[in-house]
């Protein structure tokens, strides 16, 4: 993949797709490889239909089908074969795959029988793999590039279908699924505030800022002192500009820098969205950093995306939207906190918020489609459609959990007697 | 060890200790030794005296010391210094060390520097780890010896000094610390009937049942169906009569088997402080019965102690009082969890409720040590108040946790949308 420019992550090698006219007739071994699919799929209520307008379906499924993924193109034929979890992606993006009927509903339906979906491989998928790039390594300079690539497409990109005060790109939290997308992201910030027990005067160390958000609650709301890392040059550079604005600019830091370059010594460690970046080789010096940098009664909090098992990222999502993401599994996690003798106190998932996040998203996306459009073009559009799409089913469906884990030094009994006052009533 | 008869386990090689008379001079070897030690335990307020009466203490400390550890014999002397894990028990068990001050204030000084005493290794300790007996084996007939010699010491033993209600021999809940031990049992159970979501015709399946008590209290209080599960003769004995006793015997079935024989399927899956006893090297096939017997929609939640890390049982607790115990890591406990996919949605760690929990139960041991003696002898007297002691001193400064972790199917949705409901009073 060659990237042209850092606003133009989504450039495919091949043009959007809209003619299906002067292909030649499907193959009887493509149309058998189709069928071997939906087996693998575990024959959910979905028709292929080809770019001659022959329909392949689950066998005993006569009646018309959910949902129907037109495959235009004997290529996208070959690849979501070959690898779904790859070549699903790239093919609905550029229109060589179209779906008619509720693509969010196909998703899932095909991830029911496939936690991995998109993640699964099909039976040719080992040749596809040997030919597919390596994941990016997350170095130092890996690291601003691979954060590049996905958090400076512009703040404006992002604006336009986030929450509107915070702007907070992980996690909300939805004690009531009826709240707000603003109202769940501060519930998200208050959360974490007293799973942290702030108080005024509290100095925190916040590894991957965002747009710098939670610093801002936490200084606005609870008195903390906030000094926070971020690689991304306009994510901080946005962030100092709404701090400054709030008045609250003697209370709050950004520092574009790399998180292993933090120090001095705080009352609270916390990190929110970073650790899916760190890479699993890096968690052993995560722990050292927040070893060092954090006070012997310090609390420290990390929010991560995980796994209920140690398992590849999908290697479209990686690729195309977040290299060098990876999200752990709670084995994987431990090995920040466990040569630093670190004692977890308090382990939540909150993998349901993350799909219910991930509705209010899209559904703003969706409002936004043609502005975004305007922005980049429809085969960006179509990807980050799916990528969105995606990760609802893997959060409901799949394997994606999300982890809230409270821990401190494994000497410090300053320790609340029951979490009841994470739920007290304001 | 030679184990004489199931209520004797402590029958060490040598008579309880009270002379000191008739024996050599201290070597200037054995007291640079002591004061390699003391260096090595982070120099606290603790003196040594020695069987002549001289003193050993911190170089830095001339005043008298807090707890003055007099040592009868040279064979013990040789045996702490050695390897003062396993040895500083026996040794204080059959009298050759006598401790003058608080026994419990001198572990608790002992563990601040190093959170593994009774676990720290000393200068010898690889030499005489050689001629230790290596851990019991927990297959299904050693599951058995291990855990007879633990609980089948004899119910009114544990009677003397569990909670009257319940008999509830694990950690307690204790959100106000004030309760008294029979509250925070009931609050215990009730904090895992909450997690576990109980409600009436549930059925449910425990793992490890101890005296029976949780099966009780979820079939009298949430209605629940309950079988239990254990491999103690005298427990399910005292189960079942108390079962009857309370008019629930058609809603509560104790099963003297192993949790490996478990069949059926359940709402819920439960298991109360029995993962100590099956070793880390059972956890896939622990998982693998879970797996078979919970309902897709089921719920489950394992109680356990654990660590911060990796690392072996203290080796006296392991020879002397729980052969074959082992608390794991959060990372070895993952070994139940991901294989099979299992979404854990909350731990939380309850280590200073252990440490609480523990001093209720050393108040009541020493209101009743007069019929403990009467019942075994004092070497027992002695060995059982230093296990009580070094587990408040492991649970506060070493690294012992409690770890309570909910887990379900990764496809189950049907999940709180917060933790309060827990929090929620009556």
């Amino acid at each position: 993949m060659t990237t042209k420019t850092k606003d133009m992550p989504l450039n495919f090698d091949r043009p959007v797709t809209t003619a299906r006219t002067g292909l030649r007739e499907p193959l009887r071994l493509e149309k058998w490889l189709l069928r071997r699919l939906l087996t693998a799929l575990g024959n959910p209520d979905i028709a292929f239909r080809l770019w001659n307008g022959e329909e392949i379906s689950g066998v005993r499924r006569p009646r018309t089908a959910e949902v129907t993924v037109e495959i235009k193109q004997p290529h996208a034929l070959w690849g979501i074969v070959a690898n779904p979890d790859l070549y699903f992606g790239d093919a609905y993006s550029d229109g060589a795959i179209e779906v008619h009927g509720d693509l969010l509903r196909m998703i899932e339906l095909a991830s029911v029988h496939n936690p991995t979906f998109l993640g699964e491989e099909g039976a040719l998928g080992f040749v596809i793999r040997l030919l597919a790039p390596a994941p990016r390594v997350n170095s130092l300079k890996g690291s601003r590039q691979n954060i590049h690539h996905h958090y400076d497409l512009g703040n404006e990109f992002y604006r336009l279908w986030l929450d509107v005060d915070y702007a907070q790109y992980t996690c909300a939290y939805f004690p009531r699924p009826s709240m707000t997308l603003e109202q769940a992201q501060v519930a998200k910030m208050e959360h974490i505030c007293r799973k942290l027990r702030l108080k005024p005067g509290d100095t925190v160390v916040e590894a991957g800022c965002g747009w710098g958000g939670l610093a801002r609650y936490m200084a606005a709301h609870h008195g903390a002192i906030v000094k926070s890392y971020n690689i991304s040059r306009e994510q901080v550079r946005f962030a100092v500009a709404k701090a400054r604005e709030a008045g609250l600019a003697d209370r709050v830091t950004y520092v574009q820098d790399d998180y292993r370059n933090i120090t001095g010594d705080y009352d609270v460690f916390v990190s929110v969205g970073m650790l899916e970046h760190v890479g699993a080789k890096n968690y052993g010096l995560l722990g050292s950093v927040i070893d060092q940098c954090l006070k012997q009664d310090g609390r420290a909090l990390i929010h991560s995306i995980g796994r209920n098992a140690p398992r590849e990222m999908n290697r479209w999502i990686e690729k195309r939207i977040f290299p060098g993401a990876y999200p752990p599994a709670l084995s994987e996690m431990m090995n920040i906190f466990e040569p630093f003798d670190f004692s977890v106190s308090d382990i939540e998932n909150l993998r349901l918020h993350y799909a219910e996040t991930l509705r209010h998203w899209l559904r703003r996306f969706e409002q936004h489609s043609g502005r975004v459009h305007e922005m980049f073009d429809e085969r960006f559009v179509r990807a980050w459609r799916l990528y969105l799409m995606g990760s609802i089913a893997a959060f409901k469906l799949g394997d994606l959990q999300l982890f809230q884990i409270v821990f401190g030094r494994g000497q410090h009994n300053d320790l609340p007697w029951s979490r009841a006052h994470i739920y007290a009533d304001d």
